[in-house]
């Protein structure tokens, strides 16, 4: 396969509402070209988990995926997030296959063990792209939840932000690969109580600075880790901007585009 | 594709115990040849839905999938069973893909009306063999969740047995299909109360005889009205028997064979 292929991760807050998503999903449909979507679910997760009465094992911030966890975010992410992304893309008209990285190991992770126990949590180890094209080719997209799994069959849930770097540097070998991480804000922001102060162009070193400064922090470093990584891995374009203005972000008209 | 073609379904009450799945998977795993799983799992939609404090509402025994049901079933079929079997089979190597009926659109199915309207429950139009046989082709099975898609894009519940039925049916126009109902029983019995009156063999007429002298009844009837339309509509082989005896059932030494 030698056609170009976007990568594009949606969030948890645009996931969380129905309207957001319909117009995302929308915009998404209407794209043109190979196109893989990864989703993320965790603020559904974490409202079922309540709903449930189970208690959330926090270390650092980052939650404990237990056994009872795993089965929760499995339901969200796997079943009910995936399958409402898959529909609502069949009513646009774009015939989607819905799936997690565990089917066919796809996404072959291993549990992570430092720098804490984080429960069934993995690190990605390896992405299929053979069975990733096979199902790009017979279907206008691939839809993606954030669960892996590992040698042995034990499922592993899996940050969605790396899954979609993973995937853009697996297929970025064969194919000219954009990576878009989209999310509730217009971009990255100088200013984060700003909604209009988007950085239109981020550099690695403009990125550093803003690190140090304590200017970018909590959700958006993993983001942008991902983001730089992407970039120096072989991915031709990576870009960070707003859920609902997916067409113009992928033409790099709003939105922040990494360069290294 | 001409490959001989296995269409299995294994029911709600094998998914529900961790270990008889385990056994089923392993002995599932082990079968030579193109082989697709078709599974249940309403008696976890059920314990989830109590869980939940959601009240079920019933016509003449029967569920009625409302929205919230809805979203229940696609929980646990599509997310928690799917990717238990899914990552359950790849333990026992056998590399396979967990997708639902609304995938790719395989299933395109119709929303019922009559003889009540039982809420988001589907009656199965289309089955897309080539979305179908291109997955066959490239893993070494299939996984599929009881939930199809209409055309505009609404997700519907959609009656597991009747799904075994018309994926073997479709694909029984290009290959030689085989059928196979397993369940936690040793095969259609001639008194309920007996383990060990199977039938070995059931034709058309003798099933007619039983069922009006009541033999046969309740929730076995749909899965022989099933067994014997297969038949009729061009599949060559169907069993129904024992989860635990899987490769001897595929084989004809357990379990009930239909025939007309």
């Amino acid at each position: 396969m030698t056609a170009h292929i976007k990568i594009i991760k949606v969030g948890g807050n645009i996931i969380s509402s129905a309207s957001v998503l319909q117009a995302f999903l929308k915009e998404f449909a209407a794209l043109e070209g190979k196109k893989i979507l990864v989703h993320g679910g965790g603020t559904l997760a974490t409202e079922l988990a309540e709903q449930l009465g189970m208690a959330q094992q926090m270390i650092d911030g980052r939650r404990v995926t237990d056994a009872d966890t795993l089965k929760v975010v499995t339901m969200v992410y796997a079943g009910y997030v995936n399958k409402q992304v898959v529909s609502g893309l069949q009513s646009y008209g774009c015939n989607a296959i819905g799936i997690c990285g565990a089917d066919g190991h796809i996404i072959t992770a291993r549990r992570r063990t430092s720098p804490a126990d984080f429960g069934f949590v993995g690190d990605i180890d390896r992405v299929d792209t053979d069975a990733l094209s096979v199902l790009l080719q017979h279907f206008d997209t691939v839809v993606i939840a954030p669960l892996t799994v590992d040698e042995s069959g034990q499922l592993l849930n899996t940050n969605a932000d790396t899954i979609a770097r993973s995937l853009a540097v697996a297929l970025a070998a064969a194919a000219p690969c954009e990576l878009i991480y989209t999310f509730e804000k217009n971009g990255v922001l100088q200013d984060v109580e700003d909604p209009g102060s988007v950085i239109p162009v981020l550099t690695a070193p403009l990125y550093q600075q803003l690190r140090e400064a304590h200017r970018i922090f909590a959700g958006m470093l993993p983001k942008l880790d991902n983001a730089f990584l992407a970039l120096r891995e072989g991915v031709g374009s990576v870009y960070i901007g707003p859920a609902d203005r997916l067409k113009a972000l992928s033409e790099g008209r709003c939105g922040t585009k990494m360069i290294l």
